[in-house]
């Protein structure tokens, strides 16, 4: 017979049938409840050993941690906490877990001890938790870009061109690294390394995924970026999975509802298809902020701010709008910023995008028109000449969520303003070809997926909502 | 008014309506008929232009690859090929494109000069069909394990392991590659770099994502992988997309199972909701056939390729078997294969694969139960002490498309054959782990995404079924 799984066992009304499960075991309680869970779901399901007829050997081996097979009779329980419980007929150890070496043991564990045992900490409730809901994030979207016609493209993950500048790269070679080939002037040999010239790690699909909207119209990337950024902080990780959608004949304002329809599109559908897990780790949360001091404590709970987020709109506001509102705050005017806003022109610090959304809007936010010169080339250029149709989606304790814009799809304004930064117009040939045949207006913008992740499940370091993070100094498993 | 998709106007049967269609020219014939596309389908619709009443330099400007935004009345179409067409009453020219400049022609470009623009390419039917349908693979890969209820795990892609060895990897750095700091060794000093030690590019999520079955049950990667090889062919990418499931409690038979149910379904999504790029890229196909000697001719279509797949079961061969069908085979007596089969151990090559699926069987093939020492190490034993329950999928015209195994899940065995090979056990501690707490029977398999693509579109070149291949010598774009 083959086994079920434990997310179609907890909620099964069908009993009395005879069922076999498999899993391991979270706790194994008085010789005679093992609370048995397989990854299928939060809940574990009950089994309840006949203890007087199991030799004293196996239920030594009933250890938390332990792989076991289980057959018996599925009835309904009589404890509290669940519909169904297995009235065990047999049980089969199939892995040991020695209890006084597992390092998972059924208690709480520092999320630093975890992260350091990242290959096991998806045992545990939380972190089952948030890589279920992760998983149902990815799938959610894609199915939104689907079903909405865009084309999914992989974009390259080693690049030859670092015209974009995004931040610090990782270089990637196949060359000896002890005892790499020289030119005649002593520097590193590109031209007999793999691909023949110097190449990098991406910090963005876009400008590829722009030529494939100037082709297929609507497209999307989801996949790996990096920065080799030497940022130690809890929002930052160096290998992380970016969401670039890129639209053609999209202007700004097309732009903004898309990210904003998008964003709600996601939320609803962990909302939706997630319940049990949010709710775990809404009451993990609860337990997490009553350690906080009470000024500092969330008015509200994870599904209520989740809820928050479908049922309002996103609130748009210019730049120039945001930056009256700030030179005229109290923070500002009691000197409470670390960064004082002085004049039109500032480049916005966490502090200030935290004040719009958490204590002005008290809502997420979406600034856009930026000063051109705090914002990439290739941005549109707006008619008052010194400002750029990009927009930046700010959320309440996350901060920038998405960074788009409309694209600059004047040639001569977007190679004049290659030139005056130094960008090499030979490097980007290809990209300006797109401005070159059939050049339309076209946008498109860059979700963090993680930040997403970290916003729907409560979490509060980046680290704990990918499996493997890599940060400095730190590239284990 | 907003436009609306060539997609949703091809087949629209709401005539007489106003509409607005964005797009690019791919051709204009008669100063009068503009077949307009916009990649949403691999249909044009076409665009009546009143040229007597439209200026002449307008009329200049509609060129191949240029973007206009047409506006009219959609009407039934009096031309043949077509249910609809717009009476235009308004053209205007969104971006030009020279018509003596535009690489991408109205005429046949060799495949090759596709590649060297890969970036317009897709502006091209063969294309913009292959990339759909890309799409639409991805999007069914996710949807297949979703509703198995399977967990999407994204496995990292810079590693500080090396130990599965699958081929050359791609070393990942953020040190000064010209002036690399050194040890008193005068070894490169890894400690001083990024991650504190030496990192490559994966070359498999596996070890990672078996972490992750033996917690959440069933789990799949798909995710870029990177092999350094200097593989100048047309079945090899020095980096590509994988899928890797892998499912705690699967045997090998459920394992064979998974990857037939899988490569069903997928090509099944596609062959419905593709209907009209592979019927493109099926009659493309039959016109590259045409130029091929007779006797080299397929005798199928692409169409019939894939419901031939869909109807009929896979044939399941033990490796022992295959060895005796191939020894005993005509090639093999007459001397025909490059490699000659004497014995019971050798490694299949290229040539042997294609004699079974494609003479012997005609049908798509898993070999099983390998000689140990051809496989790799994590791959469960045999009772005979000899073979290990490795499995691949062998596809007509691709060869290799599924390599899996069940894994070995008892430590000593494990050990063992590490010691044996020379592989390091502190290194994989955390792999380790996974036999040490709670060990069970899993398996799991790697699937080529773009041999998939390749087998579903017909095209031969897997440097055409990705959108910016990555070979020896090119990383251009």
């Amino acid at each position: 017979m083959s086994h079920i799984k434990i997310v179609d066992l907890v909620n099964n009304t069908k009993t009395l049938q005879e069922v076999t499960a498999k899993g391991w075991v979270r706790t194994f309680r008085n010789n005679q409840f093992i609370a048995l869970n397989d990854g299928s779901t939060i809940q574990n399901i009950q089994c309840v050993v006949d203890f007087e007829n199991t030799p004293e050997e196996i239920l030594k081996r009933i250890t938390t941690g332990a792989a076991v097979c289980v057959k018996g009779t599925l009835v309904e329980s009589q404890g509290a906490g669940q519909k169904v419980e297995i009235q065990v007929s047999k049980i089969e150890i199939l892995g040991d877990s020695d209890a006084e070496k597992f390092p998972m043991q059924p208690k709480r564990h520092s999320l630093e001890f975890l992260r350091e045992n990242a290959h096991l900490r998806v045992r545990t409730n939380t972190f089952a938790a948030v890589m279920r809901v992760r998983s149902a994030l990815s799938f959610a979207v894609h199915s939104y870009f689907q079903q909405k016609g865009f084309f999914y493209v992989n974009t390259p993950i080693i690049t030859g061109s670092d015209a974009e500048g995004a931040g610090e790269m990782f270089q990637v070679s196949a060359l000896p690294f002890d005892n790499t080939p020289r030119t005649e002037e002593g520097k590193v040999n590109y031209k007999e390394d793999f691909f023949g010239k110097q190449t990098n790690l991406t910090v963005s699909g876009q400008l590829e995924a722009e030529t494939y909207a100037m082709a297929l119209g609507q497209v999307y990337t989801f996949g790996p970026t990096f920065r080799a950024e030497n940022s130690n902080t809890s929002r930052h990780l160096a290998e992380f999975w970016m969401i670039e959608p890129e639209v053609a004949f999209n202007d700004l304002d097309a732009n903004m509802d898309l990210a904003e329809d998008f964003i709600k599109y996601v939320v609803n559908y962990a909302v939706d298809n997630c319940t049990d897990d949010l709710k775990f780790l809404e009451d993990r949360l609860a337990q997490e902020e009553k350690q906080k001091p009470q000024a500092e404590r969330s008015e509200i709970t994870l599904l209520e701010k989740l809820n928050f987020i479908l049922e309002n709109n996103f609130k748009r506001v210019s730049y120039t709008e945001a930056i009256d509102i700030l030179k005229n705050s109290k923070p500002n005017k009691n000197k409470k910023f670390q960064y004082l806003i002085e004049e039109w022109g500032a480049d916005l610090q966490s502090e200030h995008e935290r004040f719009l959304v958490e204590k002005h809007f008290k809502c997420p936010v979406i600034l856009f028109d930026y000063p051109a010169k705090i914002k990439a080339f290739y941005m549109r250029l707006n008619e008052d000449g010194k400002t750029v149709r990009a927009m930046d989606i700010l959320f309440p304790g996350i901060g920038e969520i998405v960074g788009g814009s409309q694209r600059e799809e004047r040639l001569d304004v977007l190679v004049e303003k290659m030139k005056a930064l130094g960008i090499d117009e030979e490097e980007l040939w290809w990209y300006l070809d797109t401005r070159r045949f059939g050049s339309a207006v076209h946008s498109g913008f860059g979700l963090g997926f993680e930040r997403l992740v970290l916003f729907v499940t409560g979490m509060t370091n980046i680290r704990d909502v990918i499996p493997f993070p890599r940060t400095p100094q730190n590239a284990e498993f």
